[in-house]
């Protein structure tokens, strides 16, 4: 739900002073009743009135002509500067209540990136005066006026970092428009033809295009640190483009408020208020984020029909139709399971090192689409089942008995005779097994405790059922467990699941950052990945090559699992020698189609489960395959440091699978590129389409696991870059003569000192 | 001083091994013995011999036929995998005393970057092998297999930060030539003919410049975390590209050993072996990092005169010659004085807060230059002195009196008569000026005790002396205390110094980056200046204006403090009432020819005592005005995190003077532009050459301080960049239609919560 807020414009309260009111005893008090009335949770207006404006004007901006009073105008300034202070009516406010709850704006003349060395100085000695003054009557937020000059913008950024140590509680919202109209017109100086500052727009690429204004922001948030208490202010004056990608931005920023005046509506064509297009997305979306909705001007009648309230109410509506906010309010979705979980980092579970507790096990059990998906699976299995006789299932990892369960409603379905095993190495859920057994099962099931690893099974089975799956698929490594299971497995028999895949995608999210930052340690804090139910994230990357050609979609596949597995090399027990076969590694490519900031991977998973039957939490493929299936959030790769990436830039990400005797472990990288023109096409780089194939005919090079090598290798991505690069050489359109200049990379992210995360 | 270490061969090794050697036990003890009677300090020899490489190979990359015994080779390469040894005869050493001090080469011939995921695989197990084996035996480096393959140089940095933490105490050297011949051709595959990588060439485009090695060793280093064991070993065997501004980014790098093989030597007239051109220069300046020579071949008899020793004498003849060294050997010189402290971080005196003991004023006045200026300054001064009758002359913090001394000396050659007040606060200093006077200078001199901004002085003066600067002219607050000082300074009078400029530089020295994050509290100990001799340092800014033509040079004026001053206003005692007159900002455009990796910014300041006399530590101006002076080392302001530039890029930096009634300190900050080829030129976007000279006509923005708003504030960037860039958008060329897209930045540095540096 959106909180409303009342935004009182200067003349009212002016107008509200004028006059006698009966139920409170100040113009803001008024005001802040009036608004209650109407529907709004608080109000929102100016700390300052024009008389402050005037004094800081006299003081600071003093005319060059006349000399000769210029001595006592500046001894007044300095007077100011060594102790700032308000004159009582300089300022709207004087009470608590009245400052209670509100968003107070500072004034919105105060120049921090002004050009001139001592405007600045004088406007940031104002901000503190004026930030002091909300804190000391504890206003909830203060927002800041608009950043307007990017040659300047490090110099606003540092003045707002300065006064975020000085003030304590406050919040500090900086107020900015989606795209920056200022960058055409005159930066509002209050005094003087100041000529405007196109120098941004001339200097800085991205000052033209709707961008820079986020540029704008994120140059402050990232130099204040990520601060908490630094929060956005979106304008929504201007109508918005309809370019989603640049505005999928912000929802990965603090958006804590929406400045929407009546200004910004248009009339339907009953005359009612609504949002143009693009606004209208924009906020459907932004909803999410559960944005305080600052409305201004709707007494002023602009719109025929409606009335004041028209516009609160036509919000509502938009809240109501909001994706996201349907998705959350509808029974059994994912969204629904999640609230209060979004942007929540947890820990993965360790199934294979510590023994589940029985709520746990519950908690998953109440999944209705993943069984469903698993009966459905093994009934498909059952039917087309070659060999007459008995089929012998075994469920690798019973835990609490739901496969067995579905294993045998499958069995009847089926028709077919068959038996099932139950293998379970967790003493506790052994007991409810053995319950279940003896109320529900009987003898259509033989219970078998220990670890699938080292168990010894009385008979080789026909079909292997196992649920040992994490949101990246073998995190919690069903491969190496699978591994051993297969002492089990006839040569010829199934595993269910089948095959599974990893899949990662750029992200950036300024919540996720600080989350995965504000441990104890931080440098282990951002090393080991987390299942988190997504929310205030934007995917960085685009689909379609980027400009070189040579980039994957927006997710990419990193490796494949498949079960049962006929590379790994047995030793006579019928284990493998070493768990090297089960170790990975893949280099993807991605295009950043716009700026954005890196914060961490997003990890997926797809698993076949048999014939068409899987699971998928990829956001592609998800409601095809499992919709509305609750058992995994997805899986967050943090990276220590921020990494800045412009538009049309490429991220390439090394992500590999690691392990020794005991561990299993992920490490991550990431190097960005920017494509530019290349000045000379280069010789002796022939397309490695023919090298691939040249050794997939007579595998000299290939490792023993020929299916890996070809599936899983970076070769892969070797290949394609260039092959594509090169016909594109040859007139391909966009990527014509691009090569790859790198311009960041990010730290090494790995588990320190080995601490395994994942123990074997 | 180099060491020198000489290269066995593996040929020469089994020679050695053929026969009888009477004095030592083994082949290597023999051949360390013949060295060290050449002269060399240790030797250098492959650690491993051709049976390893061919069982590796047998184990490792299977034929693709022969399916049947695949198998069996697969177990014993999984038998290998599980528990990796040697055989004796697979390694050279076996012996403590033959690695003792030696440098190990690890098998040259393993991949751990191929494009094969198990090739990867199976080297990395090798490389931890060799290096677990060499560690055993005590040695003292290794040296790695070059990197060849960019597309998988992440993998390779992957494996080597693994070791590093896997092995304790041995020093890692990636050994790497300074371009990349492999590119354009095949990577050294042991068996099967794989076909060259040239992915990396196609895909990243430094790959194809002599940068490219710099950016995968960059890779490797930063990926390691700039880790102290992980050093470098140059390989010089092909001649070198005389363009310096490549190679100087070596010399910002831990390059601890250089491989010089006898074919990279060319005969000269006479016969003598000597190196190219472009070599000789690189090792000449590579010489203050006192590498370890390593000399291969020597033995071969290549060149017709001067036989094996030739070699050796060649290289001493070249570090003789090498300027850093002659300046380091030469008495007298800032680089001799500086011996030891080359790169040692020192934190900035405070002698405003702190009273300075006797024993530093001793060290600074032993500076032969400085006083000798100021002697000459105030001579200067007193000989053009208008006004006939006495002179009165101030020394403003004379601490144990060397100016005193100067200016009597000066008082004497000018002939003029004169009067010295000596204002002193440090209590203990003020004994030895008492006894001074007493022996030395009688009733020419009076003493006056106490701090200079408060201090009653008899009469106003018409020569106001002091030494109050520091490394970046302003940091030692002579702002501050001269503005006390003018007080007692006639309204004509003069002061010396008469004006100071504070200038900076980006720069890259890992060294650097390590001492300052080597601090207990990482972020604070990355928060304030110290004060360096540079030595391993590298600056990454290039003169002439860059690409958009907008950048000044390669070190640049931030701002400048002039006295007496006439802008400052006063109260009745003749004390500003504020110190905000005091606070500077500058914002400066550094053009980047050569990618390199930012890690803090340099500092100087050049002095203007009287009329052409002055003191600076500029690099470019220090020889002409005041060289030999030892007094001051540069600053050096850090970044927390490194940050790449890639060539040809510009780096925007920010840096801000700021004070309250406290303190003053200091704040920067960053940003990084890649210039691109403009889409569309840009309306409306007026060449800010106009706006600036209608300000300086009617200064109606402008501050009550013109000249400062003129001289410092950051318009004049502001309205230099859009102008140059506008001019060339009208045809200029190189520059044309150029727009700068930002690529990254650092954070903003401050003393955390105002923690003061600079005590008021």
């Amino acid at each position: 739900m959106p909180t409303f807020t009342s935004h009182i414009a200067p003349q009212e309260l002016a107008r509200l002073a004028s006059r006698e009111y009966p139920s409170a005893e100040t113009p803001v008090l008024q005001a802040a009743a009036e608004a209650r009335a109407k529907g709004y949770d608080t109000i929102c207006y100016p700390l300052t009135t024009d008389n402050w404006k005037t004094r800081w004007q006299d003081m600071c901006l003093l005319p060059g002509e006349d000399v000769k009073d210029r001595n006592a105008l500046e001894q007044r300034a300095e007077a100011w500067r060594a102790k700032p202070a308000f004159l009582r009516d300089e300022i709207t406010v004087t009470r608590l209540d009245e400052a209670e709850g509100a968003v107070v704006l500072i004034s919105d003349w105060l120049e921090l990136d002004a050009s001139d060395d001592w405007v600045r100085h004088d406007a940031e000695t104002a901000l503190q005066q004026e930030l002091a003054y909300a804190s000391y009557l504890n206003a909830h937020t203060a927002v800041l006026p608009p950043p307007r000059n990017r040659e300047h913008a490090a110099s606003y950024a540092r003045a707002v970092n300065a006064c975020l140590h000085a003030v304590p509680f406050l919040e500090l919202s900086v107020r900015i428009s989606i795209y920056d109209p200022s960058v055409f017109r005159a930066s509002s100086t209050p005094r003087g033809g100041r000529t405007p500052e196109p120098s941004s727009a001339v200097t800085v690429a991205p000052a033209q295009t709707p961008i820079s204004t986020w540029e704008m922001w994120d140059l402050i948030h990232s130099t204040c640190d990520y601060n908490q208490r630094l929060s956005l202010t979106l304008d929504l004056t201007l109508p918005l483009p309809s370019t989603l990608g640049v505005l999928s931005q912000w929802l990965a920023e603090p958006v804590r408020h929406i400045f929407l005046p009546a200004s910004a509506f248009i009339a339907n064509a009953k005359g009612y208020p609504v949002l143009p297009k693009g606004t209208q997305a924009f906020i459907r979306d932004v909803m999410k984020l559960q944005p305080n909705i600052i409305l201004s001007g709707t007494s002023a009648g602009r719109h025929g029909k409606g009335g004041e309230s028209a516009y609160m109410q036509y919000i509502r509506h938009l809240e109501k139709t909001s994706p996201s906010v349907q998705a959350a309010q509808t029974e059994g979705t994912v969204e629904h399971f999640a609230q209060g979980y979004q942007d929540y980092l947890q820990a993965p579970l360790q199934p294979l090192m510590d023994n589940l507790q029985s709520a746990t096990y519950q908690t998953f059990e109440q999944d209705p689409i993943k069984y469903r998906n698993y009966e459905e699976a093994i009934f498909l299995a059952l039917s087309e089942w070659p060999r007459p006789g008995k089929i012998l299932l075994c469920v690798a990892g019973a835990g609490r008995g739901p496969l067995v369960a579905r294993s045998l409603a499958a069995i009847k379905r089926s028709g077919k005779d068959a038996f099932v095993y139950a293998v379970e190495k967790n003493p506790n859920a052994f007991v409810t097994l053995q319950d279940r057994k003896r109320r529900e099962w009987g003898d259509s099931v033989e219970l078998l405790y220990g670890d699938m690893r080292t168990l010894v099974v009385p008979e080789k089975v026909d079909i292997l059922v196992s649920e040992l799956l994490g949101s990246f698929g073998d995190n919690e490594l069903s491969p190496e467990c699978l591994d051993g299971a297969m002492r089990f497995l006839k040569s010829d028999g199934i595993s269910i699941p089948a095959s599974y895949t990893a899949h990662i995608a750029p992200l950036s999210s300024s919540k996720l950052f600080n989350e995965s930052h504000s441990a104890k340690d931080q440098r282990t804090s951002a090393e080991t990945p987390y299942v988190v139910m997504f929310n205030a994230i934007n995917i960085l990357s685009g689909d379609g090559g980027g400009v070189s050609g040579a980039c994957g979609p927006s997710i990419q596949e990193c490796w494949e699992f498949e079960h049962p597995r006929r590379d790994a090399v047995l030793d006579e027990r019928g284990l493998p020698f070493t768990n090297s076969h089960n170790t990975r590694s893949a280099k993807l490519a991605f295009h950043i189609p716009h700026a954005g900031v890196l914060h961490g991977l997003a990890g997926y998973f797809e698993a076949r489960l048999y014939g068409s039957v899987g699971l998928s939490i990829h956001p592609n493929t998800m409601d095809k395959v499992s919709r509305d299936m609750l058992s995994w959030f997805p899986l967050f790769f943090p990276f220590r440091d921020p990494l800045y990436l412009p538009g049309d830039s490429e991220l390439h990400v090394s992500i590999w699978r690691l392990t020794n005797q005991r561990q299993v472990w992920y490490e991550w990288h990431a190097e960005a590129f920017l494509p530019v023109p290349r000045s000379t096409t280069r010789p002796g780089a022939t397309p490695h389409v023919t090298l691939i194939k040249r050794q997939s005919q007579d595998g000299t090079l290939l490792s023993p696991r020929p299916r890996s090598a070809v599936a899983l290798s970076p070769l892969i991505d070797a290949v394609d870059m260039p092959f594509i690069v090169e016909t594109a050489l040859e007139g391909g359109e966009g990527s014509k003569g691009v090569e790859l200049v790198k311009i960041g990379q990010t730290a090494l992210h790995n588990p320190h000192g080995r601490s395994s995360w994942i123990g074997l």
